[in-house]
């Protein structure tokens, strides 16, 4: 049991990344895997892929807020919106994207996560964050300075754009063995049954699958 | 227990809705409640909405084909991609958007979609379509002139607007009570709850939710 981490592609927008994280720790230690956060834009992911966010379509955006909540509720997890929403998660992502050792890095993103969606003032703002950093004893001008660095910087450019080649189309983006699972719904349930030993497409033939010939497609530049 | 009928947007292209449809009769039944299909055209939903669809995005289709055939390996149902996908789902929609006896109907959606996505030979050739006529006992050549006219091609449309103005942002999106539910994952878990009266969101204000303010967007011209 246990072998490569979990890296988990997230982005502090998603409530659906909130969700999962609250979830994958335990998940993890019920396999002996441990968990490598890896913040990425999410908005250079759309921006690559050409699709929009869920909070950029109007009916999406009221549902996908139900639909986060019915989940949070179901698991006894905290979920406030933010105050505002999108927002930029830059200053925040970037922070995560530090080295820093494993277990401060792991209550850092928790701290940055409960002022986004646990009922804090978010993180859009320089206040938010160093307010989450001095929360986990960092100090937080030096911190925000090495945060805001060219080579800080491209660690997050880096982040988004290997999660890229691995296939990252969302968030939360889980990798393990090689192997992606997307999404708080579904995701988490495959993942774990990939880490069990029980994935059902273990040992399968999937060139049926993977050779699936287009046929129709849709004119792109509708609306 | 009881009182509205459950009315399911389709489309032959997704697997989630196939799957979903596979689900939703046994899950109604349990609450006293009826399946009414609603068969919808998911590229205008996507056109009006400015998203793309999984299968446009080639990370996210490879994805999705593996998720969707490891949840119809977990529920035993038979997944086997169409010949091409996508595809062009219009006769088939039309065909299912013909005013029927609801056990007919029933019976004609469950044909198509074997053909779609149970191991058949697809459902974009009117051959297809014809073949799922005749093994449910309908005239094919009678019912596709019907499927085909002004006024039943008017029905899909309509279903389709109604859809959107319904919240309907993809598929499978299933209306009950006033109240929409999304997705194979989540969105039949959600279903359940609802109908059994355990929805969370029950009695909560949600005012905090509708209200979020839209701090930074992403430039939406980016490619």
């Amino acid at each position: 049991m246990g072998s490569g981490a979990i890296r988990f592609c997230f982005d502090y927008l998603s409530p659906y990344a909130y969700l999962a994280w609250t979830q994958i720790h335990p998940l993890a230690q019920r396999y002996g895997r441990t968990v490598e956060p890896c913040p990425i834009l999410f908005a250079a992911v759309l921006n690559e892929t050409g699709q929009r966010g869920p909070a950029e379509i109007p009916s999406e955006r009221v549902y996908v807020f139900k639909d986060a909540l019915r989940t949070a509720l179901l698991h006894h997890v905290p979920l406030v919106p933010p105050p505002r929403h999108p927002f930029s998660p830059l200053l925040a992502l970037r922070v995560s994207a530090l080295p820093l050792p494993a277990d401060q890095k792991k209550v850092l993103v928790d701290a940055l996560y409960r002022r986004t969606w646990g009922g804090g003032g978010g993180v859009e703002d320089e206040g938010g964050v160093a307010a989450a950093l001095v929360e986990v004893g960092l100090p937080a001008a030096e911190t925000l300075a090495l945060a805001t660095s060219a080579e800080n910087k491209q660690r997050l450019k880096d982040n988004t754009a290997e999660a890229l080649r691995d296939g990252v189309f969302g968030v939360p983006g889980m990798l393990v063995d090689g192997e992606l699972f997307f999404g708080f719904h579904g995701g988490l349930m495959h993942l774990e049954n990939f880490l069990a030993g029980k994935d059902p497409l273990a040992g399968m033939d999937l060139t049926r699958f993977s050779s699936i010939v287009p046929g129709a497609t849709r004119p792109q530049s509708v609306r």
